[in-house]
């Protein structure tokens, strides 16, 4: 199988690219290395079966530099996956988040490739949803422009579906978390903690409390639906949504302790703020169902909290 | 009041426009003249109050031209509205109905515009949603590019809501007929006519069944609910989303029949398709729930049959 991994050099296409290149797919990384590095895919370099290109996917016509090849399927990862810094840069949010999306379906189109599997998130779903979250919600009114960007993006993968006969399977991702972080809380934390170790200053309440994910999980997931699920011949057969997260949360409060017991042994000042959430756009609580996913037979090894734990260990030997 | 009307060249934009200078609104209409034309607005040319600019709002920093302007409110309507069209062009119709409200969003940031109105349309509900569908209805799924690009727009203007508090009403048209018609079944039907009198080709099987409102309801909808709901602090209720159509469907055999009978005293041989949607993401059937706008007051004049036949009578007058 010939595999096109967008945001291959990111958090969770290091860890698709890892398992497809075991699974003895061909791979082609593709990343303009604005978040993820080179040193994410330096196991895969020069391993048969990789290729790496720094491209950047939100370009117009990026796909002509692979005219005449051929793949069975695209896996879209690349996106801006800092969601606080896109609510203050509309433009690059929309170029990250969605006209990568747009350009990598247009290479779907140009290049016949039958099979598009997508990164999207729980903040589609809004700020306030039913709770656990299922996949058929109504009103999802994203309130960060990045959950806007990603829900855009989906909505043209459905046409798509309709217009040229594309199968996809779109992911709603929960917080994924390892070692291999680009943003986020724990890599937020790590860094302030690395800088500042007397003082760690969290952003809102810290009663913010997510779903968080294992990247190792989170690609696992991905895989597995794609390889079980069976898409039919209606629209709705062939454009499959997951949500993709465990069922738990965790909170912030959780997260500041256990970085600053692993980092400084505790003896950090946790300076939490006093808003619910941490930025314009955030989403304070999130928790998916994943009935449809585990249903399939999906079960993830790490819970929400376990998930996090780890991340911040792992994180912390990996930025030394 | 001063009011910025984006496509206000076309047939939803002249009627708005007529009526917000009837209330004695300034208004600045601005459309590129893609598919409306000049003489639509003709009526207003030189009236007090009424501007007109020939501009592409899709275009990076547009609103650059009206620095140091002030508006109380925008009506973005600007898109393309020819959905088969579109489906065949996805870049147009990206640019023309995704780029067109992502840049008057720009606009309404940069100039600091509290209001925002938006023509979103039921093909966002996608193929096959419950019917008569609410604006509540889980799976919004599009087929059509178009749907997409409006789908996406309506993420978008979300996000705006929370992130610069601008207040949104988005309304969610059925087919909006009448006499300054760009496109659709109508439009089509009569410059068929027009050309060959003898025959009349229809696309699909002719039992396509779709909700159709005309426009004079539909100004008249979209002011009233602006004019009478109440946005309140929390985002659900400064985006507030609205169908807009009316109760009942027209099917295409009508419409044909009606179109022969009016043009040509009933002597055209009518010849319809086999396929059951027009054209690859078309969708065949749609009626949309009116009660939340119904609840405001609003009743429209014409039911969908004679929004359509006097369409077809006023279009075919118009265009002679």
């Amino acid at each position: 199988m010939k595999v096109l991994v967008t945001g291959g050099a990111g958090l969770v296409g290091h860890e698709v690219s890892r398992r497809l290149l075991e699974r003895g797919a061909r791979v082609l990384c593709v990343d303009d290395l604005s978040l993820g590095t080179r040193r994410h895919v330096a196991d895969f370099e020069g391993q048969a079966g990789f290729e790496f290109e720094r491209w950047d996917v939100s370009q117009r016509d990026w796909h002509r530099k692979l005219q005449g090849r051929r793949f069975d399927l695209i896996v879209h990862l690349a996106a801006n996956s800092d969601i606080s810094l896109g609510q203050r840069q509309p433009e690059m949010e929309l170029a990250r988040t969605f006209s990568t999306s747009f350009e990598t379906l247009r290479a779907a189109a140009a290049l016949q490739v039958g099979d598009f599997v997508f990164s999207s998130t729980s903040a589609v779903y809004g700020a306030e949803p039913v709770m656990p979250t299922p996949e058929s919600t109504p009103d999802m009114h994203p309130v960060s422009l990045y959950g806007a960007a990603k829900l855009a993006s989906e909505a043209m993968i459905s046409a798509w579906v309709e217009n040229y006969g594309t199968r996809a399977w779109v992911y709603r991702f929960g917080n994924v978390v390892g070692e291999k972080l680009t943003h986020g809380v724990v890599f937020d934390f790590v860094a302030k903690l690395r800088r500042q170790p007397e003082e760690l200053e969290v952003l809102g309440d810290g009663r913010q409390t997510k779903t968080y994910i294992h990247v190792e999980d989170c690609a696992a997931g991905i895989l597995l639906a794609y390889e079980r699920s069976r898409p039919g011949k209606t629209h709705a057969e062939r454009f499959q949504v997951f949500n993709l997260s465990t069922r738990g949360t965790t909170c912030v409060r959780e997260i500041a302790e256990e970085s600053v017991r692993l980092l400084t042994g505790g003896r950090t000042k946790i300076r939490y703020g006093t808003s619910p959430v941490g930025w314009v756009g955030d989403v304070p609580r999130t928790s998916l169902a994943i009935d449809r996913i585990t249903a399939l037979g999906w079960k993830p090894r790490y819970d929400s909290t376990e998930a996090v734990f780890r991340a911040i260990r792992d994180h912390d030997a990996w930025t030394r």
